[in-house]
């Protein structure tokens, strides 16, 4: 087997490839004065399984062409099977027309996937999971919330895990499980139109001692963890942990969380940022695959 | 009718839909803090001809992912045909392996308009029309340097015509031609590994006197015009006019050739660049349309 990645490989294909212990080839990447660019396979892969890491965080649309560009290099050289590891997917929280008119995005970005033959497509916590039923070869899907249950627990002595709203409650439950200690979520609306989150209804708990754990699939803005911390605050919570799988942490996220008080950050690698407690994704990746 | 456009369009949507006696729809486009964006139809196109305008210079990447994604949309809409524009090609110029092992982007470009099922593809001067044969519908070329003449003739009283390749000679030709004018070309060597452009070969022409035009489909870097230009001025010519349909002129192109004696800069509207006697393409793109 060979593993390869474009510019959002985000180091993942080098450590997979050790773990696989499948061959590592370093894709070659020629970028023009006007921006196009083109990559090129330097080594003969006819009959091989490849295997092409590219986890499509900004710039996403970037990302997803490398990865099409790619899969389709791939299969011109003669690769037997071409599978893909989107450890972070794109667009997939536009799946449905929120309103009347709009396009359903990772529609299209399935679409994509499946004109280029991708054979498997591995995931790390998908935003849902039924987009993926349009994809049409076979699927992985690795929820690695378990893999950051040891950093949680580092951070926070006297746990009490809280979810940001009802979608998010099964991932609060399995943390709060692990964790042995209690678990609610809040109510939040997201206005349609400004992106702005306000807290609608919060469980009558009392926090007071409490190292809060926010449960997320992923912090883009902030602006979901900022009522969340400030509502655990409120109810006399001694710290407060953000967690979430894809840390995309976009503008000032950081600077407004640190600001309603939340004192640490833990997540994984899916997407590159550094001023967390990071952990690695590979060993999953490479489990999932082994099956 | 309904015409649109997405980022790309350079304003070329909106009178094209005015040529065509066609309804212009703007989409709405939302952008999240992350990066990632949306497109909305605002108006109801059930059982409408969609024509949407993209042309794909920087970001090549977005620019035609966007018109996927449009595409997608007016499919799901209920469109009975959605036809694209595309008057500059992006990824044209990689249409074979330069060296073994190297991704023919075009080709994954062709394969991803086929998948979202574009009826008509309409270009502008693609670098070669091979390519375009795996477009599965219908393929509409346009080739406007005729456009060009009106303008080339105000700046050059007493032409020569240089083509700056063999593959650009008929260009030349038909440039020269319409001037009533000779021609020649230059034969150049491109560094396959830095890009540098050196004269191989160069006629054997006195060009005192002349307001030499250098015709080209379309200028990058600048780094094929300036050693054209400094040829026609060793052979004497009085000025130096480059003449193409893509003004990409990426970094400092525009200061290069300047510096190379170049005069005056003749090209069309396929690109946004406004420092050049720029000859709109939209007549030419609506009657191929009414053909």
């Amino acid at each position: 087997m060979i593993v390869g990645g474009g510019r959002g490989s985000n180091g993942i294909d080098v450590k997979l490839a050790k773990k696989l212990g499948a061959r590592h080839v370093g894709l070659e990447l020629r970028e023009f004065p006007d921006g196009e660019y083109k990559f090129r396979m330097p080594e003969r892969i006819e009959g091989e399984k490849v295997l092409i890491v590219q986890s499509t965080y900004y710039p996403q649309d970037r990302h997803l062409f490398e990865l099409l560009l790619i899969t389709d290099l791939m299969w011109d050289m003669g690769a037997k099977e071409v599978g893909a590891v989107i450890p972070y997917l794109a667009f997939a929280r536009q799946d449905k027309r929120f309103v009347d008119g709009e396009s359903i995005s990772i529609k299209t970005v399935m679409n994509l996937l499946n004109a280029v033959n991708i054979s498997t497509l591995v995931t790390v916590q998908p935003h849902k999971k039924e987009p993926l039923k349009d994809f049409k070869g076979r699927v992985v899907v690795i929820e690695p919330f378990k893999a950051l249950i040891d950093s949680v627990k580092k951070e926070a002595k006297n746990p009490f895990v809280l979810a940001p709203d009802k979608a998010s409650r099964e991932l609060a439950r399995m943390v709060a499980e692990a964790l042995g200690c209690g678990y609610d979520h809040i109510d939040k609306e997201r206005d349609k139109n400004t992106g702005a989150v306000r807290i609608v209804h919060a469980p009558d708990v009392d926090l007071a001692g409490k190292d809060v754990i926010i449960a997320d699939d992923m912090i883009t803005s902030g602006s979901t963890m900022v009522p969340c911390s400030e509502f655990a605050h409120s109810k006399g919570a001694r710290s407060v942990v953000a967690a979430a799988v894809h840390l995309l942490m976009v503008g000032n996220a950081e600077e407004k969380m640190k600001k309603a008080g939340i004192g640490k950050i833990v997540g994984t690698n899916t997407v590159p940022y550094k001023n967390a407690t990071v952990v690695d994704i590979t060993d999953l990746i490479a489990d999932s695959l082994k099956k």
